[in-house]
């Protein structure tokens, strides 16, 4: 069996005793029942897939920035020069990107993967280079890459997740580099969702009424070109992704099979994550949504996927950095569940400890 | 002077060279412009605040908890037993609330203020006895405190915002403990932004349709009785306060007088701070708002302050909760001001060097 399919046979739903464990325990902590809303999901999900309740902290955690080139780019998608992506893998490796700035702030670990950047990389300390090809195939008039190099980058992404776990990482949070790849999330996304191309098509890093009007020809032309077929994920891939989308899923599918949570960041993540869910469905609850971007395609991938994002404040920067922001609040909510006393324990009045019996 | 009137006095806008500064930085930092949203604008009012870009990190961090009871406690607007507000002081001086878990988790102090709790409660460290009475009067029968009660409690959340900062504190939390404590916010907030007492009062920590009921009815009547002027924002307190509330408004004035952001947590803290806003408007400049409670009256309080909450996922828990979560929100903004690179410093093209001539 290959890595991948050892992968997704390994991807099971969240256990459900420990889920119902840990929802009765939010229930009897010093709180009001629910008081703690969105953030008891999170605990109780995180339970469900460590098997135990309290779960471990998700600490220490680990951003693994994956950066890839977009033949898609000669189409005129976006004003940024594809030189761009490897200049700021040097900026994230240099510790000066806002990846950096709140990994830093909060703790957590960067790693740069190259899956297809365009240029050569000079090797160095936070850089794994899993090149895949220097850059995708224009996806408006080809495959964006074979069968086989879809495959190859989502094991790529796998293999990431078990090293970073190897190493001690317990939270794993997905971040992505790539001049233009928001045009490749958009035509994941419709691909995926059966929305129209305009629908999920948006701005990306500033693109003007012109452009965005040129990104939204060049969705729907691929996706006439390739009529991709959502029960085929890698077929889907393969006609209109990026390599970082293919090692993004092979990062969920892998944190997953671990049991780790997978923190995910805006729409080149969601867009990933819909390849890693065709492929294993219940590779998404061991998945917390990050944040809420502004590309409209990310909103329809997370109801695509029934996720609730907890940070909703208008960013649009990737890299990792809509994640991070969450990373906190994922270590609050299970800090809370392990920390906090019981009513009987602390001696405090419940109201509801009649419903109880 | 009094030291009301002293804080008042040194309450001053932002310092507009710093606002703009931020923002050109901001716009040279390697990301796209505007990208970091909401972040950016916390980042540029603390820059303002602080009177220099990039201001210091707001660490490490103070979470001062005021306590007090309510004499309105007697109309039956909330299930739980009085006893509740001293037995969660405990709670949180043995380390055991949420508070207690976010504030670890977050790297904060946890302060608990007694400033009119209805029981003795045992010093202890980590408890500033500050208590004016054991808990405020009825406000639906009478005033809740004297004026002179009213300006002393204000008084004493300033002098807690001054010996915090004399501490090394350079950011400061909100929080509260109080059963029935709901009830004076909706009153509070009626008061000060109109809204009718039906449209901004709330289910608190869980009350059901027919205390809900009377718990407008007590707002109303209340209002009616006390007819309270907001001109006078002593008098407003003093007539459908709570002594927490009274201290919050000061403690969000002494930061702001010290130029200390302060990160607000919810209705409780909305109500106070409409409290401050009537005594300095210019305080409101130095406070973040953390996040969104689910009770009605804090929507409306936050529209009126015209400040927009960081984090909105449903709490309803109180004791500084909510704003702890924004906490790493609020200095992962400021760390990116302060560390990324810029696109000269990093050698990154930047598509929109051009407007900037």
């Amino acid at each position: 069996m290959s890595l991948l399919e050892e992968t997704i046979a390994a991807v099971r739903p969240l256990d459900e005793s420990a889920v119902a464990e840990a929802r009765d325990r939010q229930d009897i902590m010093t709180k009001p029942r629910g008081s703690l809303g969105a953030l008891e999901d999170v605990s109780v999900r995180l339970a469900g897939l460590a098997g135990t309740c309290p779960p471990e902290l998700p600490q220490p955690a680990a951003v693994a920035v994956f950066a890839a080139d977009h033949g898609v780019h000669a189409q005129g998608v976006t004003p940024w020069p594809q030189e761009v992506t490897a200049q700021m893998v040097a900026n994230f490796l240099a510790g000066g990107a806002v990846v950096n700035a709140f990994a830093a702030q909060f703790g957590a670990r960067v790693v740069v993967v190259d899956v297809g950047v365009a240029a050569d990389l000079k090797p160095g300390p936070g850089l794994l280079s899993r090149k895949v090809a220097p850059g995708t195939a224009d996806l408006s008039q080809g495959p964006a890459m074979t069968r086989e190099q879809a495959r190859q980058v989502v094991e790529t992404g796998i293999e990431v997740a078990r090293e970073l776990a190897a190493d001690g990482v317990r939270c794993l949070v997905t971040g992505d580099m790539g001049i233009a790849n928001t045009t490749a999330s958009a035509a994941l996304v419709s691909a995926f969702t059966g929305r129209d191309p305009a629908a999920v098509t948006g701005r990306g890093t500033g693109v003007d009424d012109a452009t965005l009007t040129r990104k939204v020809e060049v969705v729907r032309q691929a996706l006439a070109l390739h009529r991709p077929d959502p029960a085929d994920p890698l077929g889907v891939l393969a006609s209109v992704g990026g390599f970082e989308h293919g090692a993004l899923a092979g990062f969920i599918l892998g944190g997953a099979a671990l049991r780790l949570p997978v923190v995910l960041d805006g729409v080149i993540t969601g867009a990933a994550a819909l390849v890693a869910a065709a492929l294993a469905p219940a590779a998404i609850e061991a998945c917390v949504a990050g944040h809420r971007s502004v590309e409209p395609g990310h909103t329809a991938a997370l109801d695509h996927l029934g996720l609730r994002p907890l940070v909703d404040l208008g960013l649009r920067l990737g890299e990792g950095t809509g994640a991070l922001l969450a990373l906190p609040l994922v270590q609050g909510a299970v800090r809370a569940l392990r920390d906090v006393a019981t009513f009987d324990s602390a001696g405090v009045t419940d109201k509801d400890a009649d419903d109880r019996g």
